[in-house]
């Protein structure tokens, strides 16, 4: 009888998982199920959309349903699991019509996250979103198309700021409340978000740090909000303070939960039921630098996840290395980035660090249209090793912050990387790579 | 008394090892000569330079005499080096009024590298030319203002190439000749060079490989080339079939060359004579895959050698850490780049390996603008470490050649790869890391 692998979710772990595992078992029987119309397709690329860079929502479904059949996956669509059984091994479904109960011999878990929505008063008001499903994607859009003039964005993460950009770019007039006191508190450090904070305000938003939004105002559509004592009015009201990993099945079918709730994995990405794994924005990873669990919810690690759990699920042997959390993302021109931990994790994880951080150009300095990057380096004080970096810059960022994070995951000291051999041409970079000269800076700290 | 610090030569190596030794002594008497006119400038510069890139000859002087006297440096122009006296420490030079004798306690020879150019009948005649000054530069620049409209240029390699591109960027209708049947010979394998040449001939570049110029044709001032039997006619020749090592006077003071004639050198880049260091384009080095001596004649290394040799020559202790040949160039839109070995160089080294090469995008498929990439990996099968890598794309090559040099430094296997913590955006990168599947490929030959 062909091996049964049941897969909750249709996104980019659940899918990685079950491509991973047609490629380990041909035979396998593979299901798939989302409780969305849409599945596969790129939550990341959501802002983008918004901001007018990618032209229709559809355009982030990254496979097709042809892809589905030539796989021999089946994908139901607008179905919801609603009870695992561990000891039968089945998992309850419902759909438009019928309730009906799927027998699997591997079950992944890649229920994914919900958006957290902080209790503020006025938040079910009409004009009030949240960005995590093309269908949220799809209602902000329309918002802006039946005319909303301003906005504010509740959150100054990643994705509060992608979207709060998208608005700008659309026109609108928007604010960004963090609660924090400095935007991207999850990445970077507060030196290096003062310039993605400058340059975001000279584009024409406005970034207000270090206060919450108390009230969400209006009738029963929003009209403004109250932010420490101002009240500024707005069409418009989106929620971006976080994701929470969504494990209520999970947890009611006794599958052991962690660290931020998240669902517990070995390294082979199993849950402590065997036969059950768990990928994606619901479940933990271990931290590479520290060593303990972790959350990183995005979408390279979802993918990873899901390949790992994909070939042990279907009788192959797998094993996921571990998070750095690496990130990038781009704010009009800047491009922003980090991996590893920042000064103030570090500090959390009871790490005494020093840091680099250096002030360089993009090309040559005597090249036309040379333009400016930063790069700062967390470095462990006992060991030397380089545990962090965060790069803003208008150009070559991802890929500075991939090799730093390959630094990072093979223990590079500060000093080797002081002495690093790196690739240098006049349009390109300038002779003395910036990631080595903020080594020297931090290692002249440890002399 | 203070430390005396002889420099001879006055560019990369040379001032970078005059930096160093200031910061290592700030009561040195450093001095440096050169035998141009110009001191401290990019050669790396010219070719774009000739291609309108960078609008004057001048501006690739990276530092203003302001810089040497602000360090404290006396810099000779025009002054040539005529003999060492080791026993007596002194360098005998020339300028053009006077002969005389500077002593020493620490000796950097940087004296470079000169364009060799190989016994082809003809080679004296006017029109002809070889680039790696300011002047030469300026020969060419004046020959295309007076009205030249064609070029052969003898040499495929790096600069041959970006000089040969820059002629077609100025209108001439360009013809490269190489002798061995690729491009880039010493960099790219044959499949990626394939890239390389059929983008350059695309863009009006006539490339003729596995053939080598039999006659430069002309009276006194050249008029054409003979290729195979074919006569091409010209206005220019531009001859960029490699440089030397300059070590003529190194040699003539008893000190010891090794591997293709460069000057050897431990890793305190000091020579067989203590005191005497030698840095640049005539120094060898280790490298740091095969361990054996190697002779990579780039900006980055000249300057990682001039820092380390400068603090030694100065009282202090530095090693240089070895090269991997790290190198990358822009051809009109591609960038290229490669380090460590490549199939060809690992053969001759007698290292088994297989490869993982894979073609990608540089952002989300569905990204407007994603643009092709192609990713070769070399893998040691012994070791499953990855030994080398080349890229070939339209952007963000640099630094993925800078995570792969940090990842063959760091002795990072191809499953450690395959398994690495990336980052991405849509309109940064694809959510699989180009490099990772390459890792991926590789692998699955290992099995």
């Amino acid at each position: 009888m062909p091996r049964r692998i049941v897969i909750i979710g249709a996104h980019a772990a659940a899918v990685d998982a079950a491509v991973a595992a047609r490629k380990t078992d041909r035979t396998a029987e593979i299901t798939l199920l989302t409780t969305e119309k849409h599945a596969g397709y790129s939550r990341c690329g959501l802002p983008f959309v918004l901001g007018g860079h990618i032209p229709r929502f559809k355009d982030l479904i990254v496979f097709p349903q042809t892809f589905y059949k030539m796989m021999k996956l089946n994908l139901l669509y607008k179905t919801t699991a609603t009870n695992i059984d561990t000891e039968a091994k089945t998992v309850e479904i419902q759909d438009k019509t019928e309730k009906r109960k799927l027998p699997y011999d591997s079950l992944i878990i890649a229920t994914g996250a919900f958006p957290f929505v902080p209790p503020i008063k006025g938040r079910e008001k009409h004009g009030v979103h949240v960005v995590r499903t093309i269908e949220d994607g799809q209602k902000i859009d329309k918002a802006i198309k039946d005319g909303a003039k301003s906005a504010v964005v509740i959150g100054g993460g990643l994705i509060g700021l992608e979207v709060a950009i998208a608005l700008v770019e659309r026109g609108l007039k928007t604010t960004v409340v963090e609660l924090i006191p400095q935007v991207l508190p999850a990445m970077l450090d507060t030196d290096m978000a003062k310039l993605v904070h400058e340059m975001l305000e000279q584009k024409g938003l406005r970034i207000i740090v270090g206060k919450g939004v108390d009230e969400i105002l209006g009738e029963e559509k929003v009209t403004g909000v109250s932010v420490g004592g101002e009240q500024i009015s707005t069409d418009l009201v989106v929620i971006a303070t976080g994701v929470k990993a969504n494990t209520e099945l999970a947890k009611k079918a006794g599958i052991a939960t962690g660290f931020r709730g998240a669902i517990k994995a070995n390294a082979r990405m199993e849950t402590n039921v065997p036969g059950v794994y768990a990928v994606g924005d619901c479940a933990e990873s271990i931290n590479l630098v520290t060593g303990r669990p972790a959350l990183v919810q995005l979408g390279t690690v979802a993918v990873r996840h899901g390949k790992v759990a994909g070939i042990n699920a279907a009788g192959g042997y797998a094993l996921f290395s571990g998070v750095l959390g690496s990130g990038v993302t781009k704010f009009f021109d800047m491009e922003i980035g980090a991996t590893g931990l920042n000064e103030f994790f570090a500090k959390r994880n009871g790490i005494a660090t020093v840091t680099g951080a250096l002030s360089s150009k993009t090309k040559a300095d005597y090249y036309p249209g040379a333009l400016p990057i930063r790069v700062k380096l967390v470095v462990e004080k006992e060991s030397q090793r380089i545990i962090g970096g965060q790069i803003v810059g208008s150009e070559e960022v991802t890929q500075r912050i991939n090799a730093l994070s390959f630094a990072i995951q093979m223990h590079m000291t500060v000093r080797e990387l002081a002495k690093a051999d790196t690739a240098y041409a006049p349009p390109l970079s300038e002779t003395w790579e910036p990631m080595v000269l903020a080594a020297e800076i931090a290692l002249r700290k440890l002399r």
